[in-house]
């Protein structure tokens, strides 16, 4: 509606009984939909850009923490403006300027979510002034549904029809092994599909990587196993700038980052995910370096500090208007 | 430059001997500049747009906070990833779509930033869609150089057109009155001449508002006195929603929410200041209302916790992507 018909309506309302029920209308319309989800930074010469898939909000599954009741859940997520009926899980996808090779590191939900919480990556690409098929090379860190589903648009077709993929070689000996498929619990026979589904038909655009060996300039994987067998995650090196890209070291870092003893449902190997994530939380908040999380709240990179002997605390890096 | 011809210049390139100290090119060209910094939250019925400014990054002035030692300080601002050499504050004005007004709160430092830190509400309102010439009211906290300079565009004209400009009656009793101008510091005379340079020749348009009554609707002023002689904080309601606008009520929370006892240069009334500090966060903790910061890190939102018994943190609200 122009400005002129919604004044004209008002005349019209104006007129009738039905006034006290209607609002005023400002000349500014509500626009009732949130601004793209965007943030670029510069790591050395490069430029990483965190194109938000969205974040779902939802009730806590009873078992979301295993090892802890859900009582206490309930009590931390309060401490961080949430709740046992409203906890809040973001999905951060990241692109990676290397200045000769356009790197996308994860890929989000995919398409067609019926809610409109996820699914935001390709809409926030266009925002960012990137076409899909200018994306060379897409990371994987690991096979999770919210790590993979949007390597395809809705109707199957390739989402990044020019890209490499990469994989992490343990990651797909896991997942692509049929006697793995054939033991898993019912709840997670889903995720295998979904991993076929995903990665069907790639051919040679798909390849397998190890850890420690760069998959493009300045980017090196190293393993963070336990919350997936293959589960990595990476440095990304320009000058003497450095980002690790953590992906699923913690889920949520106001439950997980706080309390890197809890487990969080989707680890597979729960000891070993906890003992990765010690190792890694020490090693962060020591070093003081940038870290970005898959999981952390849009823009979704900070900095991690002790809290007393064995929690953290994430201090979410300022949003910088010049970069 | 187009892909083509930017592949040609590679091309060309490879026949030079410059070729190995030439970076290649990725097809996606490295942006250079950040995403526009909008983001919407929904109260009630209402709108609200945080449209930022920017933020300054600068080596602390020595005397930045006024009764605490440098090195101090220091170590906190280190705690937040920032440093004595580099301390960032962030400037975010605010619009709300009241339904029926679109109401701007304070209005940043204006154009013309040599160095490309602020000046960013008029391009970022561009980004939100809003024409300047849509704003029905400006509202004004307190008459710092930083809330009140982007009134005008850099040529002199008023930035807003068509916007009545409501400002706090105290505030202007203090900064107008020639006497308090006389006997201010050399370091203060810059920040009144600014006051009348911002509100010259206004006329009608300009009103004086008085706390605890509506400047428009669901929006109420309350005294916040003590960083300046009419200092003012909002509540906005909307049906059961609440948001309470601080302003500056402390500058960056990285220093003085976490330590409300600390005096930032530009407290005017630093014992007045800070008994208002902690009252309004004790308040807030207590409430678990959501704030709206001009000086937090964009978005600007966030949560107050207590953090033992005379100190605070900031919990910053998770980015929402469906509103």
């Amino acid at each position: 509606m122009t400005e002129i018909t919604r004044r004209s309506a008002i005349g019209t309302l104006a007129a009738g009984a039905a006034l006290a029920a209607q609002p005023a209308f400002a000349a500014a319309p509500i626009v009732g939909k949130q601004a793209a989800g965007v943030y670029r930074n510069k790591i050395g010469d490069m430029e990483v850009t965190i194109v938000t898939d969205g974040a779902r909000t939802f009730p806590m599954p009873d078992t979301f923490v295993r090892n802890v009741a859900k009582e206490e859940v309930g009590k931390t997520l309060e401490a961080s403006a949430m709740s046992l009926a409203r906890m809040t899980v973001p999905y951060n996808p990241m692109l990676i300027n290397t200045g000769g090779k356009l790197v996308l590191v994860d890929t989000g939900n995919g398409e067609g979510d019926a809610k409109g919480e996820v699914g935001y990556l390709l809409p926030n690409m266009a925002a960012a002034g990137v076409d899909p098929k200018q994306v060379d090379v897409v990371v994987i860190t690991h096979f999770h549904g919210d790590h993979i589903t949007g390597l395809r648009r809705a109707d199957g077709s390739l989402a990044f029809p020019n890209a490499e993929v990469k994989v992490p070689a343990a990651e797909w000996a896991f997942w692509m092994n049929d006697e793995n498929m054939a033991k898993a619990p019912d709840a997670m026979k889903g995720a295998f599909a979904n991993v076929r589904k995903a990665f069907d038909k790639m051919g040679d655009r798909l390849t397998h990587y190890e850890m420690d060996k760069e998959v493009a300039p300045g980017l090196t994987p190293f393993a963070t196993h336990g919350h997936t067998p293959g589960h990595t995650s990476f440095t990304l090196q320009s000058g003497k700038d450095k980002l690790i890209i953590q992906s699923d070291v913690t889920n949520n870092p106001a439950l997980f980052l706080r309390n890197p003893g809890w487990h969080v449902m989707y680890d597979m190997n729960p000891q070993q995910a906890e003992a990765t994530r010690r190792a890694f939380f020490d090693r962060a908040a020591a070093d003081k370096t940038l870290i970005a999380g898959f999981h952390y709240p849009f823009p979704s990179l900070g900095y991690v500090e002790k809290d007393g002997a064995n929690n953290f605390r994430l201090v979410p890096a300022s949003w910088q208007t010049k970069i």
